[in-house]
């Protein structure tokens, strides 16, 4: 069908996100460069994809400094560029980290953590969406299930299946769900091309709505539950998620239907007290005042661009990890 | 500067708000069906534009019954479509009615009470500016205010001067303001395009931000008030909004900061005994689906498009029309 990304023939072959849905189109990454260009453009994303993608870097790498005949200090200073790639994503530095260990051991023995570090994001994710969808079908009554979601969260986020989309998906199989709306998650509209296309991919029923129409939308009763991902979750439930997720919960709390966070246990950071405490990344306003490269704002409007926002504990009414479900965000 | 609607040279002329803030078009307009068209594609827009529109619209019928002998049934089908061009704002309607009894007197009698409908409105709204610009600088104490704003309820979306937007010129013109918060307002972008261009126009700082970002700037406390405007309020407060309007109210609320609708007191359905009985204007998927008239979703996906969502009344800080204050939105 199409993959993520994938170690094959000497290269880490990623799927270029920033095509879709246009075109599904492969790249071939076999230098650290290529690789950082890649994920600083976006072509790979969502925080587990990138925690496995850093780990393959340092094969690369390795590959590379066989080739080309580097020094121990090009090899590590490749590596740590490659770790700094995108400051914020965590997970990117967190798969790097991983496989440092095994330098010294060579080539191979990093490329099979890489595997096995993937593989790993794979079954946490079948796990995780297992745990999800039985809370979901014992709490929330109404047959079928319509779910609401926002940014993409699928195979497309992660090594293979999805955290909050792979929920939908496990519901969609066991044929309890009839169908989702994708948010379109400005600015980037990960939901309007990602989401919209992995859903399309799987024959799921969907509509995209903009960000804006969510919030009527289950005041109206048409969804019955709202599934979405974490970027960081503090020790006390405080989830910072995608941007626009936050009215989401307020929209789910005042119409009684369950908001879910779906994450792995690498997003619980529990030295994190708080939400106060995750900084938000404030990104580039051009995202907010150009579409598709022109300018839609006049020139004298500045934009404000944060990329994430935070979402209260009293609002989730649970976050469900690979371990567990964590009852009203109670993080143990 | 500029106007957003004028009778003159026997044509309605309209700035085309299509092409802003590109280019500064204006249409000239001498046909029921051309203004029908206009209306529908959002060339004019704006509740209380519609009203006066929908007055000088019957002139317009008026003027083509004359030059093309149309039949006494053809003018009163004209008069009728143009009143349901657009659901549901109540505005186009009021207005179309306001001089449906002198239809009889003939069109200078039709056109006089249009261009006092259009001068009645541009008074209205100096008047609502100072009453709720009064009741802010009372309820709010922080200095400088920042305000957040939703769509566009300026002067592009009125007469002259504006609902919202126009209390945000005269808390600026008090000196007691410092910047917007501009909604970008998807799918259409009415925040992007129009507020910017207008809040550009009166040199009024202000940012440009994704819809789904409003919630967690207001919980932040970067906002001090929220203010919009309304398409209907029915008798008990509920009020229909732009799309998008409901979660900023949720937001307010959370925060402790005030939520005010803006709308001249023909926005008042009196009739319509709550929000549930509001129609919502359900628009082309297409609008959602595309960027620019460009695809942006993939072909198996359905947009859903709803124009307006509901705020309920216990939401609502105070509805300010030209006439009073209505505290807690309560209508009498």
């Amino acid at each position: 069908m199409f993959f993520t990304l994938k170690w094959q023939d000497s290269n880490l072959t990623l799927l270029d996100q920033t095509k879709l849905p246009t075109s599904l189109e492969y790249l071939e990454i076999n230098t650290v460069n290529d690789l950082i260009e890649a994920i600083k453009k976006l072509a790979v994303r969502g925080a587990p994809a990138l925690g496995a993608a850093g780990a393959y870097g340092v094969a690369i790498a390795l590959q590379q400094q066989k080739k080309e005949n580097w020094s121990e200090e090009q090899l590590l200073k490749s590596v740590s560029d490659l770790k700094n790639a995108r400051p914020t994503a965590v997970n990117l530095a967190w798969g790097v980290s991983q496989v440092e260990p095994l330098i010294n051991s060579g080539f191979e023995s990093v490329l099979a953590k890489a595997n096995l570090i993937a593989e790993a994001d794979s079954q946490a994710n079948r796990q995780m969406a297992k745990l999800a969808a039985d809370w979901i079908e014992k709490r929330v009554t109404k047959r079928p299930i319509r779910a609401l979601t926002h940014c993409n969260t699928g195979t497309l986020a992660t090594t293979d299946w999805g955290t909050a989309l792979g929920v939908i998906r496990e519901l969609f199989d066991r044929k309890v769900l009839s169908e989702v709306f994708a948010d379109e998650t400005r600015p980037l509209l990960q939901g309007a091309r990602l989401t919209a296309w992995e859903l399309s991919q799987y024959g799921i029923p969907h509509y995209v709505l903009a960000d804006g129409a969510a919030a009527s939308t289950i005041a109206r009763g048409e969804v019955d539950v709202v599934l979405i991902g974490a970027d960081r979750i503090a020790a006390n439930g405080d989830s910072a998620n995608k941007i626009g997720s936050y009215p989401l919960a307020l929209a789910a709390k005042r119409a009684g239907i369950p908001f879910l966070v779906i994450a792995p246990e690498s997003t619980i950071d529990r030295n994190c007290p708080t939400g106060d405490e995750i900084e938000i990344e404030m990104r580039d306003g051009s995202e907010v005042l150009e579409l598709n490269g022109i300018r839609i704002a006049p020139q004298a409007s500045r934009g404000y661009n944060p990329a994430f926002d935070v979402t209260p504990h009293d609002l989730i009414s649970a976050v469900v990890s690979e371990k567990q479900v964590y009852e009203g965000a109670k993080i143990n």
